[in-house]
């Protein structure tokens, strides 16, 4: 027992078939998972159990009415061995957001938190120490109650896998400004990290890679007329010196790498705007040669540069600039994460 | 082997323990299912096997990424003991349009309709012959391919459970006219149906109920200005003597039960319209005495008469009428699909 969680350990661990120098993201499992219930009307203690599979009856509501929200996080392990996660807590916090939308009971602060934290103590061993990589956390509650009524389930489980992951893309990439499809309407559930809203983006997102581009850059599916975010990221645009981030709402999820690259940029006297900016704006800046950067932000990739964006038909480069944005406040922000500088802020989270 | 499909039967079956008139809604399930995976790029021969609890990795991406599609059919016992579906094969071509645009791999018809009739054929006693009782069917296709990516699965799994079933609903219901949360974008997912659009549903429809209502009826996502559907029906609005319904669009489900509507009823001789239709002009209808009623259309309820709206906090009552379009159409569609009429249009599929 781990601040009360039971544990139930793995009799057979499999981490000696992994190869921590070749990590792909997020296609290994750690030995073991959290595991929690909802039922009676309330939820159930967490405990540490091999990972193993999920049992559940046709009628689950998880396979009818998409009743699922998620959270990515990761953990690091800097060189002395010590373990870190990045304001955890703004996590647990968005996936009751999240849960409330979905109509899914919210979770106890303590379930996540210290069900967190046993399961990494653990699966230690498992938190990769090689620069580029971490223990990439995924918690997720989903409807395991039965029955094809339309309405919310009488239970739910609420697990945590972990998979040590390297780097999510590589390389800049090219992105599409979606002009037909959208991720999310205005009173809808595009705040929350719900499973359906990543469904929705696939065959979008496979249309543009088809045409050549990577991924999609959603905007507002009124006249598609704002820039809103990517698929996994929020989007930064650097026009001149200024770094422009849309505003969150019900369409946008309040990413925390976002929100945390704004206090960075805000305290290296980057000047930041937080406001619409507008497709037009985007492109204009890029005839006239002030659109210098664009960038996704967050949790997976950190930071991801994109190297040039498609509008109606045309392809638009962006510059190659010796000292970008981009690297430095990565450079920053990740020093953070991995314990390789101070952390004025206070996001760092000691295991 | 009927038509091919392998059927692998029960040694125990469930029916003794059913009470068949008494039935409720999609909460007690036959005794076979019928699976079909897509695995190395392809779909494999589906199965009829005994109804059983389906296991998956806990990285199965239905639980993260909501990529998972449904259907709602019926099956009709008739005096005689003869089965007949109804307008199966929209069903089946719905199911590929909605998995489409989830990036799911699409069925062959066979494997639907021949899967289908080998299942309805092995639990054809727990067809019920009791008045206003069917079997309802729930063909459905999720992800159970593995990973942390947010990117389509390499593996599906379709699957058909049946559950004998009573009515859906049990009287007239008053809905909330939303003014705040929003089913579905343009250019989104609301025309498939696709679980993450129920989920969405859950927690506005919980603060409707809260208010004293039953259903939801949602409009726009831009103004709130447009009558779009309801939770799970589509909407029927008779002013004067004039049935309206809205057009179909990507926000909003291409409803068999509302086109076969809207077919019996210029049969009948009754003035149709399909075009868009305004919460002002319901709401002017409402207060000069020319609304007459509102009735919700899918498969689950067939025809729902709906008994009020409330719309920003004034509430407003339908007429009670002797004769309503309601009853008159509601008679006439479940008369062709339970065989006790002619069946003009060609829509009953007899087993
Ligand atoms: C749709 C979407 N936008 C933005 C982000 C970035 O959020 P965060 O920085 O909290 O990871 C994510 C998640 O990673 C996301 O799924
Ligand atoms: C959102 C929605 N609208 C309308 C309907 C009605 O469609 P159908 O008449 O094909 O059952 C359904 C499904 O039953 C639905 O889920």
């Amino acid at each position: 027992m781990i601040n009360d969680i039971e544990i139930i350990k793995t009799e057979a661990t499999k981490i000696n078939e992994v190869d921590f120098d070749n990590l792909a993201f997020g296609s290994v499992f750690s030995d073991h998972m959290l595991e929690c219930d909802f039922k009676d009307g309330k939820w159930h203690a967490p405990k540490v159990v091999p990972y193993h599979p999920i049992t559940l009856d046709p009628s689950a509501k998880i396979f009818h009415y998409g009743q699922s929200v998620f959270e990515g996080m990761k953990a690091y392990k800097d060189a002395k061995g010590d373990v870190y996660l990045f304001r955890p807590l703004e996590n647990f916090k968005r996936l009751n957001i999240s849960s409330k939308r979905l109509a899914i009971p919210e979770l106890p602060e303590s379930y996540f938190m210290d069900g967190l934290k046993a399961l990494l103590e653990v699966d230690k061993a498992w938190i990769p120490q090689q620069e580029g990589s971490s223990l990439y956390i995924r918690p997720f509650v989903f409807a395991s109650g039965n029955g094809f009524h339309a309405s919310p389930a009488n239970a739910y489980k609420f697990v945590i896998c972990t998979a040590p992951s390297g780097a999510y893309f590589s390389g800049k990439v090219k992105v599409l400004i979606e002009q037909t499809y959208s991720r999310s309407a205005n009173g809808g559930v595009g705040f929350a990290k719900a499973g359906g809203n990543y469904a929705g983006q696939f065959y979008p997102t496979q249309l543009a890679v088809e045409k050549g581009y990577q991924q999609v850059i959603w905007t507002d599916d009124t006249n598609h007329e704002f820039i809103e975010e990517a698929g996994a990221m929020n989007i930064f645009i650097r026009i001149n010196d200024t770094l422009i981030t849309g505003p969150t709402s019900d369409r946008i999820l309040d990413g925390i790498t976002r929100k945390s690259i704004i206090d960075i940029a805000n305290a290296e006297g980057i000047p930041v705007e937080v406001r619409k900016i507008s497709v037009h704006e985007v492109v204009e800046a890029a005839k006239n040669g002030t659109l210098k950067e664009m960038f996704g932000a967050g949790t997976a990739a950190v930071i991801s540069p994109i190297s040039g964006f498609g509008y109606k038909d045309s392809d638009y480069d962006l510059p190659e600039l010796d000292n970008t944005y981009a690297n430095r406040l990565k450079k920053i922000i990740t020093d953070i994460q991995t314990n390789k500088s101070e952390d004025p802020f206070g996001w760092r989270y000691k295991l």
